[in-house]
């Protein structure tokens, strides 16, 4: 059940700007798959160009960042943030992109326990050591 | 202003639980300095020994994923839960660990995305596709 | 599959206290369909009775700010909380209210690109500008 | 830096409905110390009522929890959310209200180790076993 | 204390597609201020100009929601995910577009509650309503 | 559907590492059964055997707290961070410890009480008073 109709094939085709945009996404992932997050987000087709052109950019492009890594600090963010979607979509992504058991088991733990020292240091209110500071 | 006193060098040597592990962060981190987040864990011994446990077991002992990598999971994490003390102190520790500018910024446009798309599932409650499903 | 029983109509009958609140509900909405979160609530009446005398005096009382923001304030809240009862619950008033695919699309667009920001912040742990204080 | 003035006794008093709560805050808590929160949301007399009166009822009001570990549960939630004024003023007073070192070393231990199972169960996706289900 | 560098109006001009943001930033705004934000997010040009498109698009273009229900959604969502900064920022720009210390009371009232019914909502774990879904 | 397989009992006797800790589970808690949880930690047996040492010690070795607090506090922790399973998985548990109804309506109410002003504090950035500073 989700607050916005997810549309098919045939209703975006009818929508150029949605259309032009799920044509990208098909090539550029040179995959006829087009997920649901895309689907729900076609109602409002200049939305769904903005955050399909920041995903290319950020997540498609090749950068100081190798692919995996991205995927693995996306599975973090989402982790953190009880996006289960955001969770499936991305660990589905990571393990195409060659995550391996081990390093699945090790970034959930590296994310339990970066959740773990985020808790106590709020409880304890710790103040920020100046060694930790930017130089600038 | 914290919840806990920070304990200083010389109470924490009083407590020799503690000044054990004091002692094997130094060692472990070829460095005599040690921030504040094990300065106020200190007030529970036994805490302080299991959460810097953990720490070397994850984030410390070599293994499938990368120091670095490592770093910016934690950063991920810790930015989606507003900690402020961690996301400092991991940033100083990725960029001792080699993370450039450019990572730095890329890794930050990563997290923004990840919070934008996080928040546009869950506002449209967008259900997963079974394309995303483990086989098992 | 809820951690507490969601009450029957004959269930909270039974309940004098539970009874006068479903019975102002079903008034004040001018209809007779009470959903699952007052049946839950049901089961601690003293509970009930100060969240719903809220929810009247806050969201339903004519007010400075009008029926329909007052809903997609709350579904902005909810949606970065991660509530997904209650982004189906206010997505459905709001609708209910007069919002349109467009405004919908719009305030989804609004709560991302905040998501979004909001990370970028905490990542960039920025100081408050001092032109943005109140002045007293 | 605040988003709206902190009142001052004097400005309180020129206003009957802030007044009155304040005046019984203090009876309540036998002390003239009124702390900032009540004086930010003194701006909305309505809203100061409102929240004071759940306050007494909840916490104040002898019941069925104790009144640390009603601080202890305040305390879990806040450190949760990230509010640090919540975590420091909940922490004064469970400590006003007995908690000693050791339990509030426990309950920081209790809080982080929360903080790495939720995020180990978000990251991992586990379906809730069907024996966790309430017997209705 | 930042884990960037906040850019001055020198080190961007030296920057010519930070610069030109900048530049669009004041016209837009018909101010020459521009706020922290920007500056630590001009260390990184293409982020600057992606955020900066969005928020032009989403923000500042006239569309079916009117710019001050705009600012009091992204104030809900940063007070729901403890952005002090954005908090902060939005609230400044909320009272620029006309919010009343009225509006801000009852908007502050609104998150408030909308907090604690998220609350109460998860820790019943209340399912939806069948009445909540979008008919398709 | 999980991100990872939750493996059967055979399939976690295969793996002595994670049978010495499934055994051990079934040994403090004098039951055979074994929740979900442990079964997807069980794919990665170092961090099953971490968190459980974790959990036995601060949760069932006896202590300043006693354990149906502590499942109490565990319950509002999770709650704050939408933890579904957590939130039913220790209902069940502080259930079987001896919650009664009233006791779990109140740590709702508690709960709900905290999520409201947690926000209310947030979205009015109140400064912490001096008064709740730590003595040292």
């Amino acid at each position: 059940m989700a607050t916005v109709k997810l549309l098919s094939d045939g209703e975006v085709d009818a929508i150029p700007a949605a259309k032009a945009v799920f044509d990208d996404i098909r090539a550029t992932r040179k995959s006829n798959f087009v997920n649901n997050f895309w689907r729900g987000l076609a109602n409002d087709p200049a939305s769904l160009q903005r955050v399909w052109a920041q995903v290319k950019a950020v997540m498609v492009t090749p950068s100081a960042i190798d692919p995996l890594t991205k995927e693995m600090i996306y599975i973090a963010v989402s982790t953190a943030n009880g996006c289960s979607y955001c969770v499936h979509s991305h660990t589905a992504a990571a393990r195409a992109k060659g995550m391996s058991d081990a390093q699945h088991g090790e970034l959930t733990a590296i994310i339990g326990l970066a959740g773990q020292t985020n808790h106590l240091l709020t409880a304890m209110q710790i103040p920020v050591d100046p060694e930790f500071d930017v130089k600038s």
